[in-house]
């Protein structure tokens, strides 16, 4: 039995024409959905039966998600590299068409705005493939003064992940040997049976695996039927995107883990997207330049929490305490079935920021001992770097 | 029995800690609430229990809404309404301290971005109370190169909504005459018990109703509580915002009706939002102007529907036929118990948006003869003016 039946409430919720559907909608049902989540405004599949072997099947033969709440903020035009430069502190300046980058973009007072993923399609034409908040509308504020050439939009754009060991194979089968073989954070163009997509060599995992941008939402059901199809020998099957082994991977959910009021130096491991020791022009210079010599005084940290496995994820943060005092607050807790531990993230004073740092969560059942330690919780020889 | 048993499919949805939750939360669960929506990351109640039943309460004696849900977006400092003026195309040059108004924000294509209620707190401050999109974005975005002295931010700021007949005594009882008396689309500093409040005299449903913007979270219970005790005489009962009573009135739902694909021109009664005829400085100035002159291909018009009463609301957008063709899609869809008509919002082409015109809709019951007519479909002698 899965962590779901063991832990989480639930309420009725009602279809509604303002939730938008993904092109994959009538498979992920046909598949045994059971559970979706809202995100950028549209249904994710959050459950099929249960998460802890929809966790182990994607750690042992491939997963496919259907990702299309990723939105795309397109920028096209002349500016498209500087325009999209404006917006993140990384430095977008190497950047080859063809290459992807894991961005965060930010706000005037260095806010995190939103931590896509940025691929380069061509020299005048970027994507960033957003987590959930409406980024388009940040873009299309800053194209007002700007005085740049680009075009600003959500394409018609809806990404499937396939994700897992056998994703490379299966990648192969459907695209050939030249996309299988993608480095990491490398995209290219694809066709599959007239389907125009976009394929990329990234994931919400840490796992080998695979992001297709269907282009043409109409052919929605076409594609993952041959995905589906093409994957029978590899025991693909549709799942939901795994809070375990992206928490294993130390990887962040925007607007839960972290939102507009945090800035990257606040996170653990996003304080290496700042890159700032060049000329480019960017939104946010000047606020993190400042919040660099300042320090932070408070952090997002992996935390190793003793005790019975805990269920599918929190239903309300939970306090933080040191000593007597509630200092912070977890935003994340996960079993991780391999590693045979409880995987937390959490916001605590720079005090107590540190390797080793010993804390208490306030857990609705009582108090849990906890202690700081390094991200990822899951690095096998760092076989992947993110890029 | 409501609409809700007849018609509308549900699904599993589990708490989050990603879903935020209002100040009033546990209180609505006291109250009976069943169901929730999501509305600019937070849940909102749908559903207590019988959707008509909520309906006719709201119409004979005063309903409680949480709708926390409306977001604040805080400008403030000495070019506070200048830099204001720059998202809206609505004239407010004459805006008095204390004044509201319903505008539309507007990208640089004219595109929609939000359509909130906009409240004059002082001459420097100025709140954007938000409809289903992150604004707060877009304002971050303009800030960025708009090179005006603004501090942009969404501030712990929780709105409740008191509507009916019996909500002017209530609030009488509450902060006296000269709040009871606020003429509509006024706004004043209020307190209660000490609670920080601001209160308006707008709301979602065209009755008589004001909204109570709690200032400080910590006392969402006892704001609550408060009201609930004054409201005891007056019947006052916990309900959800009330779709047949927001399209009585021709109310739009950002993010359903119409979205950042659409503009002012092309939507039933938001075309008199558009007031460029002065000197102020608009982002979308040349864009709506030159729509203004080019003319709008599409239009969202009210239709009434033939045949039996319509459920709770659509669980996907209809198709919209003139003959054998799909012209257009149908929005929104609900029954007026008062009267006694099905009323929709459907988008069509200019050439079909004619009062009178003939439609049917494609109903998954089948097909549904429509008709074009005036909005808004209950207005008995105009006696609240929409300000």
């Amino acid at each position: 039995m899965g962590n779901a039946e063991r832990e989480n409430r639930w309420f009725k919720f009602y279809f509604a024409s303002w939730y938008r559907k993904s092109p994959y909608f009538q498979r992920t049902v046909e598949a045994g959905c059971t559970s979706w989540d809202l995100y950028n405004h549209m249904l994710i599949p959050t459950l099929y039966d249960d998460d802890v072997a929809e966790y182990w099947h994607l750690l042992e033969h491939v997963a496919l998600w259907d990702v299309a709440v990723e939105r795309q903020v397109e920028i096209r035009g002349p500016d498209a590299l500087r325009f999209t430069q404006l917006l993140t502190p990384r430095d977008l300046s190497g950047l080859e068409v063809g290459q992807c980058r894991y961005v965060v973009l930010c706000a005037p007072d260095g806010g995190i705005v939103n931590d896509p993923v940025l691929l380069r399609l061509a020299e005048d034409h970027i994507w960033l493939s957003i987590a959930d908040s409406d980024a388009l509308l940040y873009a299309l504020g800053v194209q007002a003064f700007a005085g740049l050439d680009v075009e600003i939009r959500e394409p018609d754009v809806s990404p499937l992940q396939v994700q897992g060991p056998k994703s490379k194979p299966l990648v192969r089968k459907l695209f050939g040997e030249e996309v299988a073989s993608l480095r990491y954070y490398r995209c290219a163009h694809a066709e599959l049976d007239g389907i125009p997509l976009v394929v990329s060599r990234t994931g919400w995992t840490g796992e080998v695996g695979y992001e297709l941008y269907l282009r043409d939402s109409s052919r929605g059901l076409d594609l993952w039927d041959a995905v589906m199809e093409a994957g029978r020998e590899f025991q693909i099957r549709a799942t939901a995107p795994s809070d375990q082994r992206r928490m294993e991977a130390g990887i962040f959910n925007y607007g839960n883990d972290m939102d507009i009021t945090n800035n990257p130096f606040e996170v653990t491991g996003l304080e290496r997207l700042v890159e700032l020791d060049n000329d480019n022009e960017v939104i946010a210079r000047a606020a993190l330049e400042r919040i660099r010599a300042e320090g932070v005084r408070r952090k997002l940290v992996g935390v190793r929490i003793e005790g019975p496995p805990l269920g599918m994820w929190l239903e309300d943060f939970w306090p933080v305490r040191a000593g007597d005092r509630v200092v912070g607050r977890l935003t994340s807790a996960s079993h991780s079935p391999r590693l045979g531990i409880n995987m937390g993230y959490a916001w605590v004073p720079i005090e107590l920021a540190a390797l080793g740092t010993p804390l208490v969560i306030a857990s609705p059942d009582g108090p849990m001992d906890a202690e700081v330690v390094p991200l990822p919780f899951w690095d096998p020889g760092k076989q992947i770097p993110r890029s």
